[in-house]
């Protein structure tokens, strides 16, 4: 058995499994009931990455399997703090980054993103990233698996607390990049600006070129201006069911 | 010299041009000064004439050269109020709304959207749809012609004030249409759920294929539940400067 797989063994528990990421070695943690992460989890990383310099300090609101500061710091992000209220799945997301030798980098944290931890000092971040639940309460089927209605549904807090947190969390001027559902559009730009973090881009991802769009990329500035661009769209999907040329591009800069 | 002739003589001032309307014969007044209609009203006209039927009452805030009320009259409805804050533009849109003869269907009205006259009656309007200034007090260039400064920019009324007096316009769960600029999604969004109209739909409009939006139309519903449609774009123009099939498709509706 080579080191690494000692390794890995003794960070895995029942259930769960560990993915390979592609190309740079990274893995992460996933537990096969629960949710997954996906595409969402990687454009996200790869927009605040685009604008994330080394320095910069990040939180992730809501971080599920970190999956997300793995991206982060593995694109040279030096400190990044994960918020995540499922102590269950923090521990996964905290077993992810030891098994990518991340510790120095990405700092996972048990709390609510209602009223974060100590660690989350005001005003600090220069970036706050999330993938919040998409659903509000009424909407959609509830999963009866406890983590998994959480992760997608509004149940612990509602895009008025990602927010809230986010505009409390970042310095001045600071953005926060955020990943969504198309139809939620209104609630999301009501709440950010209502607690001061103006939208300034969205990006609208389609699975396929002429299909609705099924997701939403969104840039917010903390006391921006208003005045939003929306021209960008990105599609998933050739077709023939292959990754086109710019999801490619996109995960070759991000995992 | 022809009746037709005659009456065009009689009803029209210095300065003002007779512009045909395609197919059928339609004509509308329009100041060389001012502004004059283009793609934007058009497209609106069509947006709300899809789910407009002949027994609607329809409203239209900030009616300017009264094109939107004589191509929704055009199409068949039977009682249109158009309300137009300055004097001489709304006089102007009467003579055109006489020089195609729908007297019985368009009413012009002189009057401000903040408070509309006494025949705009609450809760009376099945439509309501609006293509109101498009730039806030503070952006872009304001022209010295009081009439086009007033006509583009927020002077005399802001979006706030345009989805107020919709919202009480128009009965419980009838349906507002708007033309607007992309930039200002945020803007509209949030006045309009604010004074209890829920955006429903957004249809992206492009100049040219690959090119950034740079028009938007919006559905909202008077009481609607959360929930907003993205998809759908309309491209105006093909690469070599020819309307694309699909605004053909348009124009012939509502034209």
């Amino acid at each position: 058995m080579k080191a690494v797989d000692i390794v890995e063994k003794y960070l895995i528990n029942a259930q769960e499994r560990v993915d390979n990421l592609h190309i740079e070695g990274l893995k992460i943690i996933q537990n096969e009931k629960f949710f997954r992460y996906g595409t969402d989890a990687v454009l996200l990383a790869w927009m605040a990455g685009e604008r994330a310099k080394p320095n910069f300090k990040i939180a992730d609101l809501g971080t599920g399997s970190g999956i997300i500061p793995i991206l982060l710091a593995n694109n040279g992000a030096k400190q990044i703090h994960g918020l995540e209220i499922q102590e269950y799945v923090a521990d996964m997301a905290k077993r992810s980054v030891a098994l990518n030798r991340l510790e120095d980098e990405v700092k996972i944290v048990v709390g609510d993103i209602k009223n974060p931890p100590e660690l989350f000092i005001p005003g600090s971040y220069d970036i706050v990233v999330s993938n919040p639940p998409y659903m509000n309460e009424s909407e959609g089927f509830k999963s009866p698996v406890r983590e998994v209605a959480i992760a997608r549904h509004e149940i612990l807090c509602s895009m008025g607390d990602v927010s809230k947190t986010a505009a409390r969390l970042l310095k001045d001027k600071s953005r926060f990049y955020l990943v969504h559902k198309p139809h939620r559009i209104v609630d999301i730009f009501c709440a950010m600006r209502e607690h001061g973090i103006e939208p300034k881009q969205m990006i609208k991802v389609r699975p396929h070129e002429g299909k609705e769009p099924n997701m939403i990329l969104i840039e917010g500035v903390k006391g921006g201006n208003p005045g939003i661009k929306l021209g960008e769209e990105i599609v998933v999907y050739n077709q023939d069911g292959t990754y086109t040329e710019e999801i490619l591009k996109i995960y070759k800069k991000v995992v």
